[in-house]
């Protein structure tokens, strides 16, 4: 076995309210401090570091809108997020069953495709396309700003349902008589613009889950093509890695 | 079939704008526009909108970092993206197979294991464990700052490796005599704390993916959990969805 290359070293102090500030928050995810987070003294007890450290790190969490902290009242979960899955192609509502999942259509009309939407959705280019803009609520917590491009037919016939309370995936399928098949998934982090920001009533430059994603109806014709902007702070997407063979 | 449930409406020009920049966005990531974006004029004609709205767009987009703008050198791709596979569990290097991936190792060192990770583990609450940090660069530029935690047996087995060039992966691969199984993934967008973005050199509150992943051997033991910020501006995660039964 080689020897030995890096020496242990110290760790630096802001090294180490990372590295407690990334465990607390998925402390918090998990609903471990739903009735509050422990003082700075026992948390700087559990993770063998300073007091500094601790509130370095409580600082770092505060600035992502995940904790509360008041002076009397301490420390306390600011908001959960939603976990989102990332293995299954789900609709919103789907995806949340069971909770009020509500949307805002904020645009509904027919475009001219721009050529990489056309060429997307393999329709000619300057090909009339669908276009809707919904803003997404959970309860009363708007999570996520969507664009939808579909195809002219199946489009219109989308239209013609309450988008306010479907997801689009089951209108699809209901109206192609197929099942949705794959979908191709493209994830950024990207800061918020400024109008974007307002309608998710975020700060701008705010942290942006944005997935763009392309489904296919199970006989592999494109359908769907979206921009999701998701809420930093209200969702983590979660899913499962298998190793290959590199 | 109901009736139609929403009246056409105007798009508005903040929402046309950020129509206009998703669209952009994906052409630059593909390499549509590597030898400069076309003239606000000519893209006004492709997108059939006015040159305000364009303008707009290509502002968000330079908010994002993505492109540059000079009154008399036009606008040109600042910087391109990296795609990261979603489906398959490959170290960086294994990705970028080919290209240059150089580590700094900031930290390589035993911690008492905080509750999470210690649970996540498998192991008794406040056992040591093997704490590395690396700076991970692709050519010069800094990609992502990768937090790890291995048991300490499989870790100080790590440790005596040369981690400046080799990715984690296949090195747990060798000293166990096992293929890596099943990775368990959370990925979010955070803000970047002031000290992850020096380290990272983007500005503080600069939009980071944060990956949280557990890394299984194929028996199922659990061997490696990462805490891994990637700069938002460097990488794209991509990855395949397939329909479920809801």
């Amino acid at each position: 076995m080689p020897e030995a290359r890096v020496a242990p070293q110290p760790i630096r102090r802001a090294d180490r309210a990372r590295q407690v500030a990334d465990v607390l928050r998925h402390q918090i995810h998990g609903g471990a401090y739903d009735d509050g987070l422990p003082g700075e003294a026992e948390l700087a007890a559990e993770f063998a570091v300073s007091r500094n450290i601790i509130r370095e790190a409580l600082a770092a969490l505060k600035a992502e809108g995940l904790i509360h902290r008041g002076p009397r009242t301490g420390t306390h979960v600011a908001q959960h997020k939603y976990d989102h899955d990332l293995d299954t192609l789900l609709g919103l509502q789907e995806t949340f069953d069971g909770q009020e999942v509500r949307n805002e259509v904020r645009v509904a009309t027919t475009v001219s495709a721009p050529p990489l939407v056309a060429r997307r959705l393999t329709l000619e280019p300057g090909a009339q396309v669908v276009f809707v803009e919904r803003l997404r609520y959970l309860g009363d917590v708007p999570l996520s700003l969507d664009q939808t491009y579909l195809p002219p037919d199946i489009g219109a016939a989308v239209l013609a349902h309450p988008l306010e309370t479907n997801d689009v995936f089951p209108l699809l399928e209901q109206i192609s008589g197929q099942r949705l098949g794959d979908a191709s998934l493209a994830l950024e982090a990207i800061p918020a613009d400024p109008h974007s920001a307002a309608i998710l009533q975020i700060p701008g430059g705010a942290a942006l889950l944005m997935l763009e994603r392309l489904t296919s109806l199970s006989d592999g014709t494109p359908v769907d093509l979206e921009y999701i902007r998701m809420r930093g702070d209200r969702v983590t997407m979660r899913g499962k890695l298998t190793r290959s063979i590199p």
